[in-house]
């Protein structure tokens, strides 16, 4: 008999060899029914893995994250083996859980479309029906590559062939179907409920662009009916409201082949956005006791050779003249530029902190596959700066930067979207950092000191340290749920070292300022996309590019609806003046496609009374009003930056 | 005998083989002491070339361009004798007249200083003192080629190389030196007055990098000593107000060499210049109804292929992955990015014109040896932007280009410091540009009408077009003298197909628009150089990086001062607190370096009676008065953008 420890702390006694799926009958029925899949002493495990000895054990369901990784990530194979039986040349890749479901990657010899997915979609239905049972099975590594050279299947052989030699891997099987497979996973293909194909992508294999693009299935699955129902619907607002669709139909950007990939084109709309966007940071961050720089975009490979870049960051990097001759490469960060400021004269402890910004175009070779809408690109601007203080400012400095961008993130509507990431290097692998780790440790412990103090929630996140310093990353998440990081805010210890930055302290002496790397709010094409979505596009008041649009019914009124926009203007207020030949319904709807914030109508009657017809896209017809009255209410929605009207 | 006919039109009998000395001598004695060259019709010439037939003359002096250009020349080859007299292994390559003196190019085995200049003055006086005859002599391409191999001038043997084979040459002599050149020369090295070397630079060979750099003697020669002081006296001035020694001294930029030449840093003082010039240029083409575009700063070749910049710039673009994958190329220009916005939606008649502008940053490959401060670098920002309208639109959108970057100029106070260039194509370099010969004579015909309608005096310069189009060049000149273009207004009548553009006429017919490329005041760099020497520094109050800097007198009134900072910023003035435990007369002295505009001195006096003691930079202690009345007074100021205060 051995003594298994629940998950309440009670213990049981079974006999040895028990599986946890026995263990959950024994408890209750109800947990029985809801098991997907086991943690024993904290590793995952399958319902009917046999209990060797003494042990901790949980039934994980549904409810639990690693519970709904098995059933997506079982639902995955059960993809897999429908491909195989519609398509038996197509080739397996790779089939995980994601956050909200899971995807396949297959290598076909036709290409698939969604107009396919019913079908595959049927054959998954009669797997389920059919009730199969999941099996796992281990065998040596020379085993499996005999196997899988056997099923022709190249890419599970170039897995295989990844594991260190003499070990062994699992397989797991379900009727005929065989995938090469860590687990753990269902006990039976019927225990799938509710499911859907959503969508196919290109993909690299391994995520690189130097290998074939396979087709990329993604799914979704759910033990209840209503959760998916619920989910899909989620997904139709979530495309709704996709900045890379609706930003392109508002006409916020575009992109074009012949430019190329990751390099959009903000249009009148989006370029205004940005404008107010910048002018409101740099207006904010002067207050802030910020001083601005201008530097350039690209810099010769002595100053990466110095900042590290070169060894640590050049696959990243675009670099010109690899011919020969100058060589130079384009900016993927502004530190080493607004450092080379700094060290341009001596500087005292009286002169710190220096406190720099700079709206900084910066360029990242992404992989062709990565690129997406404003969100991933190869050419963005950073609201990007670095305080440069004595040690003994880091804390009260650290606290200012945080508390500026939280600043910004309430102004944009972003504020309670947010969550905090303390990201860490990995000491398993040393040669993507610089400095040793005695520092890492000290830098590490200092921010995590400072972090507390602040009282922010945070998770840790290992192995997402810049290669020079620990960081707190601020991560929003998409409309599809894709978590990407927003802004930084990094400690850095090293690179004054590098680039032997001084200050004089009160004794006389020589020292090394500490560096904070910071972003207002992160890039601005980012924010772009977060703040379309967030809003399915209609943008809050003060960052629409156009405020209010005045309306003439006639040709009469043209010249009093100039006027009206004349007076906006000198109150700084974005008006503009339809003055086409249509009928006022249709300038209206329109204007309300557009999502602009208010509309003002100007007929005969209004400027016989000298009254104004207002709208708003929120709440239509709004009644009549003065202009001066106008005026003052929209000039004070604008100042309070409301997010929504 | 012959007829001569004279500048004043009258004709005189002389016999053939007069030489125009001889003619002068005849004239006046006081004419033939002035003459320095001839123009025999129209083909400039020595005074001792001897008349052949009938003919127009004129006598050259120092008054006239070409007369001091001969003078200048043949103090060049004074120069260029005397250094041979002195290093006799130096090599000699070209050394013309410029528009303010002279210089030689020499390869010397030993490098040269202005510390030598003392010593080759020297020789170059018993030169002129020594009074040698110079003398003209034609030989073939042979002869002179055997001549310069004698003489072992590698550089002139290449110059004669480059003459077609069977044709003639023409060296000068003086004493022992000879030299090869066209001339023409003035007649003895005794008639050289008044001279000075200045400068030694490097400059390649034939301005190409690729082959290898030369010393460079600037020097400059009058026929006064009056004349040769006061030319000095600006040079000194100059050197005072260079832009390139004081915009560093001041902390406008820098540069640095791991970052790369031309590559210039816009230190905080810059940079807010920068920001206030950028939104001042956004704000006004807002009004005047430009809508704004934020594009790549790079794009893919494939792109700069249908622009032509493939074919006919590419020399001058950075080029990345040449080493093969993607290649791309960091964008010379706006234009075929803003196309691509032009092209997004279908356009019809009453969309036009359409009006875009963007502060564009732009990168040009220019050699190493010709980049100078902010005014030649190799990545800038130009107030870019492109008007698209339909041909009947053509003539008032030019007339509105002009006004608006004439309004530009006039704010920053260049508009007299501007001339205006007329820049058409090159018929004889047809290689040089797209399109067809009649498309040019049209375009230019086109242009020429539009420019003499608007009664804008200007030069005409062959072979300075676009390779797309003619140009209005905007051309400013230097602190040395030298002349650059500003800005440009461009019709362009062949990108449009290129890029095939369309509108849709008021019959619903597809029509090519024309293209006005166009500038609000050129490149932003360039701009704040001059504004940097024509102002000294000491900027305009409204362009000033700070307008007022305050200075309490006391740690007591500090309180005080910040106070007052707060006042000024709520009314948008830029102030800034001098907190520092100094003296106020150094305090004061430091502000008067820095040329901050006002100066507010704030003591326990002041506190009491709620009054401020006010200095401005330009007229010293203005006096007392209270915060309200300055606050008015200034803002007056700032508005009416004063050149001076």
């Amino acid at each position: 008999m051995i003594n298994v420890t629940l998950k309440d702390r009670s213990v049981i006694e079974v006999k040895e060899g028990t599986t946890p799926l026995a263990v959950a009958k024994a408890l209750s029925e109800g947990l029985a029914n809801a098991a997907l899949a086991a943690r024993i002493n904290g590793l995952l495990a399958d319902l009917a893995q046999p209990l060797a000895k003494d042990c901790a054990l949980e039934i994980l369901t549904f409810r639990d994250e690693d519970g709904k990784n098995v059933y997506r990530h079982t639902c995955a194979h059960i993809l897999a083996q429908a491909v195989k039986n519609i398509y038996p040349d197509a080739k397996l890749a790779i089939g995980p859980a994601t956050k909200t479901g899971f995807y396949y990657d297959f290598d076909f010899s036709a290409p698939i479309t969604p107009a396919d997915f019913p079908l595959i979609e049927k054959e998954m239905q009669s797997i389920v029906k059919a009730d199969l049972p999941i099996e796992r099975k281990v065998v040596s590594r020379r085993t499996a590559l005999s196997q899988m050279r056997g099923l022709e299947e190249p890419y599970k052989i170039q897995l295989i062939e990844d594991v260190p030699k003499g070990e062994e891997v699992s397989f797991y099987k379900q009727g005929e179907f065989v995938d090469l497979c860590r687990g753990p996973h269902l006990t039976r293909t019927g225990r799938v409920k509710f499911f859907k194909l959503i969508q196919a992508t290109g993909a690299y294999w391994k995520g690189s662009e130097k290998n074939k693009m396979l087709t990329r299935i993604y799914g979704t699955c759910f033990e209840k009916k209503s959760e998916l129902a619920e989910y899909l619907e989620l997904l139709e607002e979530a495309k709704r409201r996709d900045h890379n669709k609706l930003g392109r139909e508002m006409g916020f950007f575009m992109t074009d082949e012949n430019i190329g990939q990751g390099l959009p084109l903000l249009m009148p709309k989006g370029a205004k956005l940005f404008q107010i966007l910048q002018r409101f940071v740099e207006d904010e961050e002067e207050k802030r006791g910020y001083i601005l720089t201008k530097t350039p975009s690209m810099a010769k490979s002595d100053l990466y050779k110095i900042s590290g870049h070169w060894s640590h960051y050049r696959d990243k990097m675009f670099v010109i003249g690899e011919g020969g001759g100058e060589q130079f490469a384009l900016r993927p960060m502004t530190c080493p530029f607004q450092y080379m400021i700094y060290k341009s004269g001596l500087k005292s402890y009286r002169d710190l902190p220096v406190r720099y910004n700079e709206t900084s175009p910066l360029f990242r070779k992404e992989a062709s596959g990565e690129m997406h809408g404003l969100i991933r690109v190869r050419q963005f601007h950073l609201s990007d700066g670095h305080v440069i203080c004595t040690p003994a400012q880091l804390e009260e400095e650290f606290k200012g930067c945080f508390e500026l961008s939280r600043y910004f993130l309430r102004c944009l509507g972003l504020d309670r979207e947010v969550t905090y990431r303390f990201s860490k290097w990995d000491p398993s692998n040393r040669e993507k950092y610089i400095g040793k780790p005695e520092e890492w440790e000290a830098a590490e412990a200092l921010m995590k000191s400072i972090l507390d103090g602040m009282g922010i929630e945070y998770v840790t996140a290992v192995g997402e340290a810049a290669f020079y310093g620990p960081k707190l990353d601020v991560q929003i998440t998409n409309v599809y749920g894709k978590e990407d990081t927003l802004m930084t805010i990094q400690v850095d210890m090293y690179l004054s070292e590098k680039f032997d930055m001084w200050f004089v302290d009160d004794h006389g002496e020589k020292k090394r300022p500490y560096i904070i790397h910071r972003s207002a709010f992160g890039c601005y094409e980012r924010v772009m996309a977060i703040l379309i979505e967030k809003y399915a596009g209609a943008l809050p008041l003060w960052l629409s590019p156009v405020q209010v649009r005045i309306m003439p019914i006639t040709d009469r009124t043209s010249e009093a609806a100039k006027s009206i926009n004349a007076q906006l203007s000198v109150h700084g207020i974005r008006g503009e003046v339809d003055g086409r030949n249509e009928k006022i319904g249709y300038k209206i709807r329109e204007a309300q496609l557009e999502k602009i914030p208010y509309m003002l109508i100007v007929g005969d009657k209004e400027v016989e009374t000298g009254a104004i017809a207002v709208r708003s896209r929120g709440a239509g017809d709004l009644g009549s009003t003065d202009i001066t009255s106008f005026i003052e209410k929209i000039s004070k929605e604008i100042a309070s930056k409301l997010s929504e009207i």
